[in-house]
């Protein structure tokens, strides 16, 4: 039996939205049992279904929260859920809620795996080739990494890909301001030799921006500032263009009978860049599997998150980490 | 009379297609001499044209050069180019070869102006607002930069938007992983903090990759290592995105009609993104007009770049530069 711990608070869209995604998912997988943390009230479409647990949790955690403030809500669902799986209760925590609260629970509960220098936010990006998906690493549970902490990220971005996406030698590549060596920050520089000797990666070289989602490539490797913004720019690109093709189709009558000869293609092209098929981003290096859900999951994306946690227990994602760090 | 200096060489389409840009450009302004730089046999079709003169130059920068290796080609189009516009002979130069090496050389020739500690490579973007630009700068003249110079920055980009976008009082962002103030680098906390005791500059606080390019900002400040990153992701998003919809146009008989019926709208969409139309980047800080040409500009784009470079001469930029900053 694999237990999950999920945070039900927080999300943009409410606990009653994550709670489908909770009875769908027991519905169809027989060997789970989920830990529900949340306000009890909020929860009562939960009440009576099997392999489900609702914990009362009268705190929830905002999504903007300081560490110290963070730590003084110990009856928070987000910090219980987090507990639960420090204790042994559950084997990985799906949380919608705070990011940086998460993070920041993750690694002062759950505490680092011996030999991981510093976890990382690691984000399975959609691509140019319909169904590859790249994992790029840390996208902003850092702000700096130093060149070691990148190495470790090379590590456990092809850890990932081996485990989920069923890679047998990923490639790796670090992300610059040039393909060529030297390019980039001293950092960026060391980190290139330390990835080059690394024997047990696949490690291909630089890649830049513009490449990095063509399809081609399994890891992307950066540090946390820039992986941020890497992130963010590719979602405004995205919503920016689709901002356009909305537009495009409304212009005037002919188009958007247009739209309706063309939805079929349309709806494959949504369908190939849904984030929500992929369910969350991972905090990777921690003590117990942590998955992030999109802060407006609906039901369909919850769903895929707590499947995401479900794939890394089966997989045995945090064992495979050790075995490789330790 | 306004007099501009053009690297012919070392674009992706080659001097005779830039030649079509100049031939245009020199029939439709006629307060305009243009010097082209470049091999002489390359340049047939300029012969004989009036308000052109061309200049031979032997050597070709390559797109990947050392700065020692640049100052050796002292013959070449690019460093005949700029050294034009230090002694006089023109007021702005346009290149569509090597960034690296146009930076290069307007460093070490031209110089920064006085008070300006770090000259900045600056693109603007077009947004989600159609006819809307933001300017973000440095897009990768650097890898990291000081709070002070991303204060400069600041003062640069304002100068722009006021001189060529027409923006009174032009809002100033600042790049960072989240919008509250206290998010990102040392350096970004730092940079918050003197961009907001800067009383002539209009400054709104923090933004994200996101929501940089929404059409509500007009000047966005970033260090040029994520700068660089923002940059490439937002054009690799863009062309991934474009792929995904030719695809969905091309899926069957119904949606190759549907585009028949819709390409109105698509084709606005196309002007609205079109990038040729912006023309380049321009390298701000210098003792002269620095503009970049994309690498693989046709006439339309080399032709605004052209005329990019001309507005900013017609402006005064240098002019304004020095006097904000001296």
């Amino acid at each position: 039996m694999i237990k999950l711990a999920l945070d039900m608070m927080g999300s943009d869209l409410g606990p009653e939205e994550l709670s489908k995604s909770v009875i769908r998912f027991v519905h169809e997988k027989k060997d789970v049992t989920l830990l529900c943390f949340g306000q009890k009230d909020k929860l009562t479409n939960l009440e009576g279904v099997e392999r489900v647990e609702i914990i009362d949790c009268e705190q929830v955690v905002p999504m903007e929260i300081s560490s110290l403030h963070l730590l003084r809500m110990k009856n928070s669902s987000l910090m219980k859920a987090v507990k639960a799986v420090k204790d042994g209760d559950a084997e990985g925590v799906v949380c919608a809620g705070s990011s940086s609260g998460l993070i920041t629970a993750a690694t002062l509960i759950l505490k680092n795996i011996e030999g991981v220098e510093r976890a990382g936010f690691c984000t399975p990006f959609v691509t140019a080739k319909a169904g590859h998906q790249t994992v790029i690493l840390d996208v902003g549970a850092s702000n700096e990494n130093t060149p070691t902490e990148l190495l470790g990220f090379g590590k456990l971005g092809s850890i990932y890909a081996k485990d989920l996406l069923d890679i047998k030698n990923p490639s790796v590549y670090l992300l610059s301001n040039g393909t060529e060596e030297g390019k980039g920050t001293q950092e960026i520089k060391d980190a290139f030799k330390l990835l080059e000797e690394e024997k047990s990666l696949n490690f291909k070289g630089n890649c830049e921006g513009r490449d990095a989602l063509d399809g081609d490539k399994d890891v992307v490797v950066t540090s946390g500032f820039p992986g941020n913004i890497f992130l963010k720019s590719v979602e405004g690109t995205a919503s920016l263009m689709n901002g356009y093709i909305k537009k495009a189709f409304k212009k005037n009558i002919w188009s958007k009978l247009g739209y309706l000869l063309a939805r079929g293609g349309f709806k494959e092209m949504k369908e190939n860049l849904d984030y929500r098929k992929i369910g969350g981003a991972i905090f990777m290096g921690v003590n117990g599997i942590v998955v992030k859900a999109h802060g407006s999951s609906d039901e369909e994306a919850f769903y895929n998150a707590i499947d995401l946690s479900y794939r890394l227990v089966e997989h045995k994602f945090v064992e495979d980490i050790r075995r490789e760090f330790n």
